[in-house]
């Protein structure tokens, strides 16, 4: 019997955890569910999967929470020292869907408690994978991707030493086809419309703008201890091809499954055993083929600007995250377009020195100045927009 | 220094494994070379390559054999007797390239010796796997193939116990699209140009009637330790990727490389390490796409004939591979028609009783039965053909 921390509980990554634990009874029960702010659907989980620990990151929703669990066999708690110290909290694995850099804390409390970490946060090892590569090499927790990609990687990877390349597919996200100029009049809306995986909004708009490849690529360097130039990306609209690692000899392991997050994270949760996913099968034949083409860098300048960041490494990737997150918070509240969420992430990136991050601190500081920075940028690209609009109108 | 033993050193197998080690010079030596008639070419490797042992198949060539390598530090011999007993010589690996049953005396002597075997003779598993696969487990020699979807299997095959399904994929040989009136009248000639692999001409006929195929599963059953069912056909005229494991979770795993037998005989030669190879790295991007399709067990009934076989177990594989070995080389002869090929396989299956395969002596006498039925039935085929062209003409 297993015992599961899910941090993200009420996510697309947490529901299809869920999902799973409740078609396994007899192999995993739940420990700890968190949640951003939505404390409804939390105190609803908690009451089917009977955790011992629920906390909810934002304070002002304790009092909530904590009525509607009276009288359960729970503690309830909120804040981010909180999801931290539940963190700490025994557990057989922490699954870390937390997006953004919140996760961090957590994600890197449970690695220093030698808990072995399903790891959906990205960001996390994007801000700093040296310190979480480092902490899981230190007290011997596993560090297992979900992403689909990077769990690609890993079912196939036999011997980093003879890899000679590292591939990971990208859909190419809604506007694969788009002009610049067809780009520049899209809508949050549509930008969260992913042709293939139903996600969160924060990682469908990275799709659509094809970031999330680039911080994937940043991923797989911490995850897989390879050169940045051995990273690469390769445009596969279908979804159905999730990673290919390519050795010396020329041969070729990929991992390919249905779009169905259901199929990474049950590995991860069985890894070293696999247990059975209700998913549908993928069928070859009836699929009839597989597509492939390169990616566009100069219609998906993000990709791009986060490969730079991939080869410059130090606080690059840190400041390329933080500028990101500010500017699709900003795209989805309408208050840039789409084409300006590469270029606030450019700006910032050309604004904020480079720097080496060697300490948490030093992480926390460059992410909260390429978050000022890039709020700054923001601000402007809205006046810009507005005078565009003025002078265009 | 990895001493390799290599069986069939003249054919295409051979030649690419004398390739890699002509370019690994600091890792590989052969030790015995053997070939079944072409004692030139022989004589020309063993001067090339200085092993210790060369053997000569066909009894008669061993005078103009030894005379080629007169002075040479080399032992020289002929006949099976000679095979089976260099077959014995200490040795790392044994390459088993021997085309038919006639390699499977030596490979079950290397076994025996528990010398590890990189296989490409598919008929020695086809007639004997259980005897085969129960003396490697005796003895704890590897059996490593060499096929290249067997060894895209053994690369991406984790847990036998979770594994739902194995899939071999197949390139539909030169006669893919045409119709059975239209294969009626295809010539040796035809059949042997195979559209993706370079192939000796045995191998060559049976992908073009896909009873290569059929052979393959039967091959996969033994070497995988699989159920029949588990086991299917995948039609990819590109050969590209060449096997693909599916998991009880959804999850896929698959083995991809350009059609090149160096990349499975570079495998099993630095198993379980990898060394470079000097192939055409796959670029699915130029490639733009992988296509696939059902098998056509109508227009292709030795593949039927092969699963039915397979299916059924005991002496069937082996009364299948004696009879198509037969039809084969009585198609390459001119004697029979293309289509008579699974007709004579057919024919021959229903003639023989179905008994169980004991001992090594099982199998020989089944073998000689077998192919003693098929010669009859492709006298009686030829002569209908001749009748039958008399009244067409």
């Amino acid at each position: 019997m297993k015992r599961l921390a899910i941090f993200g509980a009420t996510g697309s990554v947490g529901a299809s955890t869920l999902d799973l634990v409740a078609r396994n009874p007899e192999r995993y029960r739940v420990s700890v569910l968190t949640a951003g702010k939505d404390w409804r659907r939390l105190a609803e989980l908690a009451r089917t999967f009977r955790p011992e620990h629920v906390v909810i990151a934002d304070e002002t929703a304790f009092a909530d929470l904590a009525e509607a669990l009276a009288g359960e066999p729970v503690t309830v708690s909120a804040g981010a020292a909180a999801l931290e110290s539940v963190a700490r909290e025994p557990a057989d694995l922490v699954v870390a869907a937390i997006v953004g850099a919140a996760g961090l804390k957590p994600t890197l409390a449970a690695l220093e408690s030698g808990i072995p970490v399903a790891l959906a946060n990205k960001e996390a090892l994007v801000c700093a994978g040296g310190l979480m590569t480092a902490t899981a090499a230190r007290t011997g927790a596993a560090l297992l991707p979900i992403d689909s990609e990077h769990n690609a990687i890993f079912q196939v990877l036999e011997d980093k030493s003879r890899v000679s390349r590292i591939v990971l597919t990208a859909s190419g996200g809604p506007f694969r086809a788009l002009s610049r100029q067809e780009m520049s009049a899209v809508t949050p809306a549509q930008a969260v419309k992913h042709p293939t995986w139903s996600m969160g909004a924060k990682i469908s708009i990275d799709s659509a703008t094809l970031m999330n490849k680039g911080l994937e690529l940043i991923e797989a360097l911490h995850l897989f201890g390879v050169r940045a130039e051995q990273l690469g990306v390769l445009v596969h609209p279908q979804s159905l091809v999730h990673g290919l690692v390519e050795y010396v000899d020329g041969s070729v392991l990929a991992q390919l499954g249905p779009a169905d997050m259901r199929v990474p994270i049950a590995h991860a949760m069985a890894w070293p055993e696999r247990i059975a996913t209700p998913v549908e099968r993928l069928d070859l034949a009836r699929i009839g083929r597989l597509e492939f083409e390169e990616a566009d860098r100069e219609r998906f300048p993000a990709l791009a600007l986060a490969e730079a960041a991939l080869a410059a490494g130090q606080c690059r990737p840190c400041v390329l995250n933080a500028a990101n997150e500010v500017a699709v918070a900003a795209f989805l509240d309408g208050r840039i377009g789409f084409l300006d969420i590469a270029a606030v992430v450019a700006e910032t990136l050309e604004a904020l020195p480079a720097r080496r991050l060697d300490t948490l601190e030093d992480v926390f500081e460059t992410d909260r100045q390429a978050r000022a920075s890039a709020q700054q940028y923001v601000t402007r690209v809205k006046q810009t927009s507005f005078a565009a609009r003025r002078v265009a109108g």
